[in-house]
């Protein structure tokens, strides 16, 4: 049978609009593919009254409630309280979770306030989840043939307790509910509906897996999802639709699901045994920083000079002061001096070197903001490309970063 | 008499937590400005009777409730359907609406498919809004002290009829709300529970205006939000309880509102005409590129050293092989050198250094994952701190680029 889900956001914030709600979305993917249907999802506010009875309506149509937010330790955090009175449950002081938030404080050598043992205070007959990534734990009340399940609110603990935690709990307690899986191909390169005309037979045909095409920071990701009695009957759908469009896609693809520009690029350095070294004026150190978020990257990236003056790239680039004269910092003469100096100087097999304007100042007549150059330069020689981005400041850093890892990766693959 | 108002998005891919729901926070946002109480947001598939039951159940806790979504021309797109229903009014092809989507059509040489007459079906009685962005009216149906308005799911064509039609049909209907006010104390360098601690009886008085702390990668911030009749009025009223809690939050308080710390540093480092310089290992130019993100960093900021290898840490920043040998590169003698490092080689009046173990690699018996140092060296001499962080790769580096920002603004608040 399918259990039907609804999921309850709490927090003024959230009701206020000032951030964005990233939990419900989450809780709805990730349950969606193991099976349950969320059919309802609702937002209170941190209100005794309005929460419980939020919790009430919810118990009448779903058969599992999952909360998020309200966990912490302050007089605004009701959840497990409201909870406990829905359920008609009294909280007792968990000593297994005072003593876990003890240590939490402990290990980071501070005292523990008094108000953290409302995070350790439980409906009677819970189970408590524990949280490695804060001091919260979660709560799962079962009653009645209907089941609450309280969650922390920051979306990184929430992540780590729904994956590390509630789904076992969900496919145990409920059995296979069926799989929904998706395999996500993710291309950079190409527009968004250059790629659509390419894969247009395969989307035209769709039908399980469904096919979608969505626009990520640059990329373009293609999302196959597949419902199926098992995940290898799923996964078989998959692969049947991503080979027919392999051919048209490959030139594109750089990875999947979660892999990124950067872990490509550290994958084919590690296998071919390449060092590398960046030298960054406009990204401002982002595409070393993207580099150096691969675990293991200190094995081939030595390190790099983020040259904001011109005095530093010459000093430390030996970009000559006739080129910084005659082209100016942004061209392609500085961007490929930038790539060549900074592959000397510090010793690696290859050097890359990005020059732009990222605004809102800086421009000149002929050299508009979004102006940037990337030069690669290895054992074939420097190559340099030219972009013209539009958008703030953070998105030209963003999109120029992306295209350096990408021309990266181009570059290695050459070799 | 304040009005609250229930917020229904509909639609099968917010359900699926296939995309972010935008169109309830912009609508919170809107709403909460102009006074009116936004208590309740729901979420719910494009399906008759799940429709119906939480437009039933809005109706018993709200006085407005506006529904996004479903006025598309498809079978799928039911909203209005229910609204009729729910407030049991027939349908009717309403004629002016005719002609604007046939109008619609035509203006771009198409003809008009047959279903898009869907569009211009609405409840008896009620109010038609015009939409100068798709083909798809706005309804305002009011009955029995109660109303609900059904706006369009496209974002940019529900803010437009939220701005132009909606805002003043509302502030219209029900004269004035008043307005709602908030303000953002932004704070780092001191936990959750400690910050409520000091502010305890400002929290424990609260009344209006309401405070909440929350938690933001690192940063505690305190919400001020205040009801008043006007804007003067809510702002003097959030001022009266920020300056009661001044004197406690003065050392952790870095910015307000939108600002950050790497705004608050630069705007330090421009004012006192301060330059700077950083040398950067585990945060791998984390740090450095987000003092870049601020516009018109390149007054301050010279340029940065990523000195992943110990080789460019000797080379380029003149740590002494016999610190890296006898103290190790992630220490507090060899921090210190980085600052003093670059510092010195950029000719700067700031240097700063970071070396640390981001993991999940390189731990070793006595350093452990999350062992950081962040060295601030300047005219008053070099200071050292020591953290131990925990989490993954990403949020260590995350939280090491955050404490050096906040402690270069110490150090130059110090000077």
């Amino acid at each position: 049978m399918k259990m039907i889900v609804e999921i309850i956001t709490t927090g003024t914030e959230l009701l206020l609009g000032q951030i964005i709600n990233t939990n419900a979305p989450y809780l709805a993917q990730k349950l969606n593919e193991i099976g349950f249907s969320v059919l309802y999802q609702t937002t209170v506010g941190d209100n005794r009254e309005r929460m419980r009875n939020v919790m009430k309506t919810a118990l009448s149509r779903a058969d599992i409630v999952i909360t998020s937010g309200g966990l912490g330790p302050t007089q605004g955090d009701i959840t497990k309280e409201v909870t406990a009175l829905v359920l008609d449950r009294p909280l007792f002081l968990h000593e297994p979770s005072v003593s876990r938030i003890q240590n939490y404080f402990a290990k980071r050598h501070m005292t523990m306030p008094d108000n953290n043992l409302r995070q350790a205070m439980m409906p009677k007959g819970a189970i408590v989840v524990d949280n490695e990534r804060g001091t919260a734990p979660g709560v799962i009340t079962e009653a009645d043939n209907k089941i609450i399940i309280n969650l922390p609110g920051p979306p990184h603990e929430l992540n780590w307790m729904f994956e590390n935690r509630i789904q076992a709990y969900l496919q145990e307690r409920f059995g296979s509910q069926g799989v929904i899986i998706s395999k996500v191909l993710r291309t950079y390169g190409i527009g968004e509906s250059s790629l659509e005309e390419k894969i247009k037979d395969q989307i035209l045909e769709q039908n399980n897996p469904t096919i979608a095409l969505l626009a990520r920071e640059g990329e373009i990701h293609i999302r196959l999802t597949a419902k199926a009695g098992n995940t290898e009957e799923a996964n078989r759908l998959i692969g049947e639709v991503e080979s027919k469009m392999m051919p048209a896609i490959a030139p594109y693809l750089f990875g999947v699901n979660d892999e990124t520009l950067e872990n490509a690029v550290g994958q084919i350095l590690q296998s071919k045994k390449l060092t590398i070294a960046l030298a960054e004026s406009c990204t401002g150190g982002l595409a070393t920083s993207r580099l150096t978020d691969v675990p293991g990257s200190s094995a081939y990236l030595m390190g790099s000079i983020v040259s904001y003056s011109n005095e530093i790239k010459n000093k430390f680039l030996d970009v000559s002061e006739q080129i910084l004269a005659s082209q100016g910092a942004v061209s392609a003469e500085t961007a490929t001096a930038m790539a060549c100096g900074v592959r000397k100087r510090l010793g690696t097999h290859i050097g890359v070197g990005i020059t732009g304007i990222a605004g809102p100042g800086g421009a000149t007549a002929d050299k508009p903001v979004g102006l940037v150059f990337i030069a690669v330069d290895g054992s074939r020689g420097p190559r340099y490309f030219q972009y013209n981005f539009t958008g703030q400041r953070k998105e030209i850093k963003n999109r120029t970063a992306k295209a350096a890892l990408f021309h990266i990766r181009e570059y290695l693959l050459s070799l």
